[in-house]
This record gives C-alpha cells, sequence and structure tokens, in this order.
C-alpha cells in the first residue's frame, strides 16, 4: 500500500493524481515547484522501477514539464530525485528563471520558505486540472 | 551534429558512449559523481527528447545507477537534469554518502574539486569498460 511520506505531506499540497505518480505542489511560492511521487511502495531510487512504471514515470514528467512551461514561462526547467532527506522517491520539477533568487544555483536550501494562501493553492490546482482532467486517476 | 559542450569537457573526463548517451565523470574525486549526455543536438530538456530516446536514456541510467551501486556501495544516489549554468542536457549522476562532506545537501556548489590522477582515471574507465562492454557504442 502506498502512503505519502509524512514529511512531504507536511511541506506540500496535493494537487492530484496521474495514473502513476500523485503531484504535489511545495508550499513555497518563492518558485513554482511541483513533486512527482510515484504511488508505488518501497521505492527510494529511479532505477528500482519497473519498467513499465520507468516509462510511465517520464511520461507524466513530461506532460507536467510541458505545461510548467507553459503556465510560467520560465527560463529553466530543474528535473532532480534527490531523497537525501525524504527517502521516498520522489521528482522535483522546478521551473527556474534567470532573475529568480538563487540562479544560477539550485535552491534546495535557499532562502526561507514563503507559504501560498489558501486561495492561491486552490488557483494552481484548478489550473492543474483543467489542463489535466482526462490524465488524472481518482 | 552532437558535439559536446565545452564546459562539461573542460570539466569533465570522457568514459565512452553508450547506444544513446555519452558518460562523463566530473572531475571532482570528492564524490563518485558521472554524467550522462544525450548524443543529441540542441536539446536543452529532457521532455524535449523523442519517445524512443527518453526511453533509451532511462534505461542507460538504469544500468549506469545500478553499477554506481555496485562499485561505490554508496547510501543515496542523486540523479538530476539541472542545466542552469550549461544547457546541453546533461543527467548527473552522484553516489551519495551519509559521511560526505556535503551530506544531505546537494553537492553542487560545495566546497573545491579535488581533480583525479591519470592513473586514478584510468582506473575508473577501465571498471567501466569491464562491466558495459556490451552496452557500448563506437
Amino acid at each position: 500500500m502506498f502512503a505519502l511520506d509524512p514529511t512531504l505531506q507536511s511541506d506540500c499540497h496535493e494537487l492530484g493524481n496521474f495514473y502513476l505518480c500523485r503531484l504535489l505542489l511545495s508550499n513555497n511560492k518563492t518558485y513554482p515547484w511541483f513533486i512527482l511521487v510515484p504511488r508505488r511502495e518501497g521505492i527510494t531510487e529511479l532505477h528500482q522501477l519497473a519498467l513499465a512504471d520507468r516509462e510511465q514515470l517520464w511520461k507524466e514528467s513530461a506532460q507536467l514539464s510541458s505545461w510548467i512551461e507553459e503556465v510560467y514561462a520560465c527560463d529553466k526547467l530543474n528535473v532532480a530525485a534527490l531523497g537525501n532527506v525524504v527517502s521516498q522517491l520522489h521528482i522535483h520539477h522546478i521551473a527556474r528563471y534567470r532573475v529568480d533568487p538563487a540562479w544560477p544555483r539550485p535552491i534546495w536550501g535557499e532562502g526561507e520558505s514563503v507559504p501560498y494562501s489558501e486561495k492561491e493553492v486552490e488557483a494552481v490546482r484548478r489550473r492543474f486540472l483543467a489542463a489535466f482532467s482526462g490524465e488524472l486517476a481518482v
């Protein structure tokens, strides 16, 4: 049984489920920062995924990435599976701008988190659901 | 025509070519740090890869990751496509240890690079070629 890691749960807002992954929004509006979590138990590394899951993950990642580029008009995407703090496999997708506070450094550990208001999270969720309604699992 | 980015070329040693990717060894022996560069022109983001290339990349990534785990007995892998400095798509594969100097932070920008000796690079290359001779392109 898949259960979301408690740290991810407390640091993020849940936006919905793709066929394989749960999509999270990191609760730091300094960066448009999304996280895909494959809904599989006990997986900590990308290469532990079964072949079909690996292919599905990167399909969902590509769909998410295209959407982020379109909505956030960023200069670069940062896509990363680190997991030094939270071992449950999760893949960061972060929209970066040449003028953002950390550029060109990676964002982890940079600055204080600036949480979203409820209204702002709802706006992101609505936009996400409108774009992906055909791609979502229950 | 694919040509390796000059910064990657000067910061890394080339170990060989998988079917899709060139494998680089970052010239910093503080961390076992490998980089896959898909040999495709003009690609800066993972989701720009054609489907067959995307699937091949993650196959090569999985093979490389299993090999790194086996050879370096690390605690965690960090796999990341950032590209804020070098835009040519390249995917870091870094072996991390709970006792390494940056743990649990990401390693980019941490500490000074400690270059390999020629002998040390040759030892890594030999070990790599022995493991992957069947998987390599010319």
